[in-house]
């Protein structure tokens, strides 16, 4: 019966692995036309057939660590502890930019290059611990006349046995400090009746306009649905919009082609027209260089 | 023995859960160049990491529900019984509109607002039975502050839920009537020698013209491959084509460029060039005003 | 006892089938913007619910084999043994082209029409066995009446069937002479110390230019990073491009907006612009009439 025990214990340990498996998360600027995302998947297969893959996009505009850092931010709360981001959005491949695995206090994983990438997740889920990747261990075999594929060499590779559980965190590497690479930007702040933020990034699919001001930051302005507030927005110093319009719980509670103030699903301050495109109607863009004010009428 | 004998039960259980997992399928219209997919996806993987995901498209043009419907009755049918489709086209978010879940009569689930979407399932697969979604219990902790990402914090945690088997379909919320909200469209008829019909989508990524004239209603005309047909596309009522082409099993029957008209892969009379793109060389569109004629020579 | 371990018998059976479950990959020219690869996914998950699907590309452009090629070559060595790739680019369907089972002597197999889809992973990978699929048997039951999607009814049904173990290799139709049809393109030559090749593709996502010739044959030219090379695109008889840049291991090896030559992730000679579009300044595409030469300064 002890024989019969044991073997119990396994197999329970077997199903119980399907259960814990962590899921790897992709995002990158390299499109889905050619084979590079189906490379990387297949590393990550070869490791492990059991780890469920999942992509945020492969359409970061090239190169913009900026968004790279932006749609980290807007999904990764949304997954459990435990899963594994692989962000590959490198304009300094081959540079000296370190290759890194940050954990945050939240138990999420987010193996990427430190260049930016991480200002965001750093900030919001807050950092645990920081590790280089070791590339002497955590690096594809055979790989090493390559000097340009990391992201399928290094960065999927070691983000997939990190899911699998074939290394530990510890043994991504060696510790650095905690702390990463910051791209500065505009915080959200409130003086008076006067709230200011940044435009990180526009909801490009129906033009509607994100800031990056918190519901708590909006609560301090003290309005409620149906109030009018004025809203303008600018490029550098250049006004590029300025109108009033009511902040709403709905797009319904405007009538087409009106605009309004909502709180998005990450519940930040948003502009958007209902049924219509704020952003090319009023040629509002996004990045650094675009600030907002929200002046309660 | 006894002990053992439970212990098998559960480890059977547990191993036929992963046989009897119930698939989730997306479709939205909200593009994959953000995040929004990948924060449904995790809701959802955070609600079990055994449910297989999977994507019709997120490319619905924007607040088409119409192209929403036609996508559903396009691909359900070849998903198995119990798979759970969770489909978000919403321009109503935040209106009156219902959420709901419908079980047709093969067995499968349509979680979605009910906004026209259902219109072609329900007609094609048969209404079971609809229900409300009960926001009270099936909507994600903690999202009440947010009034505009339903498809995240109501259709796919819900039809995470179900799929996952955390609640059966009697636990979605209160049974409603067994009708959906539908979209008027042109039928398919034949009178005479003449069938008529509506021209649904495009088949985009070729050109070819797709009408929602079936397999039955052709059989009517008693046409075989090689013979000839006057066809007729109108917008409205202004004439936007009109040809004679041969009905075809295969495109290579007719020369490169040449028209030809052939039953689509759900059986539908469709319009081609070989090698061509039919829509494109007659500027022919898809939609509720665009009609057609064939008529045997 | 004998009835406790049979029954171990079969669940150690269940679990490691898990584990040897094979991979199947998609890739069509179909885009994602209808229904079809759904309709495709969903044929396999009602074959089995354990196939683990994933996608090269479905932006292969309409009816272009080559590309197909490439792509197949590009991804199928980073996938393991085993690995069920379907392949659906088939401007001559319902004409006398064969569907096939390639299996190579890596022990992949690609499901596809015999079209030149072929051509490069019969050269890469050698050829272990072609087999034509038997419709009668691997045909998704049904489907007849339909002469149109045989990218759902046969490739990913018979692919599906394989992936799952529910037919063999030999069970896919009878065995064909161990050849496939093929595209003629230039190859990699060197003459001295001039270099030759081909432009298969181009890396659109960053305009990257990527050729055929290999890290082996290059090595034959026996320079090293920081080595001056001229370098000759043409289009036929014309030529697009001339001019002299370095050889080198990293983009940030020159300033940005300068050109440079580089091993890309295949380890294939290709030319880029540091931060900038290659491709788009010097108006470089690719296919079969596209060369370029490498001559040692």
């Amino acid at each position: 019966m002890k024989h019969v025990f044991i073997f119990h214990c396994l197999l329970l340990v077997a199903l119980s692995g399907f259960g814990q498996r962590r899921a790897l998360v992709f995002q990158t600027d390299f499109g889905l036309k050619d084979g590079a995302v189906a490379e990387m998947k297949g590393v990550v297969y070869g490791l492990s057939a059991d780890i469920p893959m999942f992509d945020i996009t492969h359409e970061i505009p090239a190169y913009n660590i900026w968004e790279a850092a932006y749609r980290l931010q807007q999904t990764a709360p949304y997954w459990p502890e435990g899963t594994v981001f692989v962000s590959v959005v490198d304009p300094g491949v081959g540079s000296e930019r370190k290759s890194v695995v940050l954990k945050t206090r939240t138990g999420h994983f987010f193996v990427t290059p430190d260049n930016g990438t991480l200002t965001l997740v750093a900030r919001q889920l807050g950092i645990a611990e920081v590790r280089e990747i070791d590339e002497a261990v955590n690096r594809r075999k055979n790989s090493g006349a390559s000097y340009t594929f990391h992201g399928r060499d290094v960065y999927a590779y070691t983000g997939g046995k990190l899911a699998a559980g074939k290394i530990t965190f510890e043994q991504v590497g060696r510790r650095l400090p905690d702390t990463v690479v910051s791209i500065s930007f505009q915080q959200p702040v409130i003086a008076g009746d006067t709230l200011k933020g940044n435009i990180p990034v526009l909801d490009a699919q129906y033009g509607n306009v994100w800031t990056n001001i918190d519901q708590h930051t909006f609560a301090k302005l003290q309005v409620k649905p149906g109030d009018q507030l004025q809203v303008v927005i600018r490029n550098a110093d250049q006004v590029v919009f300025s109108g009033v319009m009511p902040y709403v719980n709905t797009f319904a509670a405007v009538q087409e082609g009106k605009e309004l103030l909502y709180l998005n699903s990450l519940l930040n301050v948003s502009f958007a027209v209902n049924m219509g495109d704020f952003a090319a109607r009023y040629h509002v863009k996004s990045g650094p260089a675009w600030t907002v004010t929200v002046v309660r009428q």
